[in-house]
């Protein structure tokens, strides 16, 4: 079963596509939590960073690099962003296939409360 | 000036490293937001992901595949983490030098304060 991201890479599920390449697609989160909301999956299914493998170096490399020319595409790069990756319970991941999110547009305030 | 991190990669200050190898660095965060707060850095002075280069690809996937291997050895990759790195004024970077933050240890809560 793919998941919902395979899916918006094969173009079976429509999605707000903003870049792709032979490695990555990116596209606007339907939920965003701040004005500017991406999120940079990779074409092949990887369920999680805990999945990737030291072949996979570029390939994780390159996300971050698509996530910083999307900030300058959408505007939000002289301001600043952040980048997340979440994995497992604790991280607060909800798919299972690898996704890094470009959150910007307003101050982003911390980046988890502190107890 | 060589900025605060540059100093911990050449040993110039002190910091609590759990990893080093030719690429890069990893420390304890002296003020941690999380039981489980590792900052992950080039060697080499970046000042942030925006100044990471097409060449500097598979050193940015490198410092993901060396926080993976972090959370294993600090038994947070069962439970899950976060990786964040912040961009300037909105994402609230504070030192001009790349860091990948591992963060984990406890449910994180939401990647940001949603509006």
């Amino acid at each position: 079963m793919p998941n919902i991201f395979a899916k918006i890479v094969s173009g079976e599920i429509p999605a707000d596509v903003v870049y792709k390449d032979d490695q990555v697609t990116a596209f606007r989160d339907v939920q965003p939590a701040a004005p500017v909301h991406i999120l940079i999956v990779p074409n092949k299914t990887i369920g999680g960073v805990e999945d990737l493998e030291r072949s996979d170096e570029t390939l994780a490399g390159h996300m971050l690099l698509v996530a910083q020319g999307l900030a300058r595409q959408e505007g939000v790069a002289d301001d600043g962003y952040r980048l997340i990756i979440n994995s497992g319970a604790h991280g607060g991941q909800e798919i299972e296939h690898l996704h890094l999110h470009l959150l910007g547009g307003r101050p982003l305030g911390p980046m988890i409360l502190r107890r």
